[in-house]
């Protein structure tokens, strides 16, 4: 299995001028924020991407792509009927094809090593199936992600098959569905916003997108739910954490991030330092 | 004096994406750069706002200043000649008012009180002439700013009758003719890239942009050391810091400073803390 397509959605109602939005990356170089995410894919040694964005979007988002708008494709999502809807968009781009899916709101930063991209690839190739990237996630935190159940696979550290997939469960659903042997207590796989998936994802998607009809409202999670019965599905614990550029202080959070993780950090501890102690006490 | 009316420059060449950059403002409030640069302005009671733009760029600048949009007036800077022909360019706007000039790429953050501008406008309107805001620099910053020579106005703190004006001096111009009374040893007093200025600067800076024609180059210091010799013309030494937003780490630095003067100051604290607190050591 090779995995050389990329698809980010950046379709959102919110996500208009996020990838327009600079930051300093680990390098030093100030990028937008999709040539982030971009450079992520490639560095996974992903060769074509998938943008799903709103209708006129296309011109800004080239320009926001700067010397990589070339490797991009632009897929139209023309109503907003939902996030599974958005990916199924772009199933002329993805064809036969299995793909890295990215968000176009996220920036990841792995602690060490390589990307978490690159992990997720380099693992979905070795086990020739659809794998997600999670993390293990306090329960508090369970209204604002897709969650996983199943049981670790023997001998891999981190790789777990995936029996169950709820979007936003409820404590007492995550609790009776979701239990994952192993985890710190009241912690759950939660989806980090990175997968590679194979083509059925597509298909399966398909139908539900039939099925909601104009009430949309089509969940990624549901697809995966129906594709773990139907092929094997596994999911990855990632290293790297990821930030959620759209949030409130998520692009500072982001930057700190990058900055510190970077080979500028002492220059981004110093900016720190400097404005606190500009404060009048 | 009554100034009712401010300019931004937005024309530079880099400058074309930065106010559609976003921040969280003092207030908790997710804004573009430039709805916080207009909201500095309004705050010190200006009325109508002059926005100096590349052509093109109309439109973009209006999505960004959102709900503000109605107030501003776009003039174009066709040729890039210079920061003195940028402000020049919107006299059509000025007319015979006295103004409040911004720059477009600076985020104000006051220690305390009323912002840079309302402090700025009030003396203006007490002196009943054109005010520039300053603040004591050290040497080693010379070559970023253009500064001012003077004597204090007796009486008043912080109040200083300019008698010289050079764009980036070297430190021997400065040392030569720069020296204030009363400043530390090494610190002069430079622009602070806020300035109410009266409608003589525009007839001044109308006979630079002819002399200097298609060369271009013209430095608005180099028609404030103009007015200083035909108007009586005071440098005010601002309370605040300004954050120069293109700059890298800039929108950070701009970003942490918002954050730690306003209402969210333990949820920004928490932030920086949590994102220092991740790293591998």
């Amino acid at each position: 299995m090779k995995i050389k397509k990329a698809l980010i959605t950046a379709a959102g109602r919110n996500q208009r001028t996020l990838p327009l939005q600079t930051l300093v990356d680990r390098d030093g170089a100030a990028k937008t924020a999709l040539a982030i995410i971009i450079e992520e894919a490639l560095s996974a040694g992903i060769e074509q991407i998938g943008v799903v964005v709103q209708p006129g979007d296309q011109a800004v988002f080239a320009v926001a792509a700067g010397s990589h708008a070339g490797r991009l494709e632009f897929l139209e999502q023309r109503e907003p009927l939902g996030y599974g809807h958005a990916v199924w968009c772009a199933r002329g781009f993805t064809g036969d094809s299995p793909f890295l899916l990215l968000v176009g709101d996220h920036v990841y930063v792995s602690t060490d090593g390589p990307g978490s991209a690159r992990q997720l690839v380099e693992r979905a190739t070795e086990e020739l199936c659809s794998v997600s990237a999670v993390q293990p996630t306090h329960e508090s935190k369970l209204p604002y992600f897709g969650a996983v159940g199943g049981r670790r696979v023997t001998q891999h550290p981190g790789l777990y098959e995936v029996i169950e997939v709820i979007e936003k469960p409820t404590p007492t659903e995550a609790e009776q569905r979701l239990l994952v042997p192993g985890l710190r207590a009241g912690h759950y796989l939660c989806f980090f916003g990175m997968h590679v998936l194979t083509p059925l994802v597509m298909e399966i998607l398909g139908a539900l997108v039939h099925a909601a009809g104009e009430r949309g409202g089509v969940h990624l999670s549901a697809a995966l739910a129906s594709l773990a019965r139907r092929e094997r599905f596994l999911a990855f614990q990632a290293d790297g954490r990821r930030y959620d550029i759209g949030s409130k202080y998520g692009l500072l959070t982001a930057q700190l991030a990058l900055g510190l993780a970077g080979e500028e950090r002492d220059d981004v501890l110093a900016a720190i330092i400097e404005v606190l102690a500009q404060r009048k006490v």
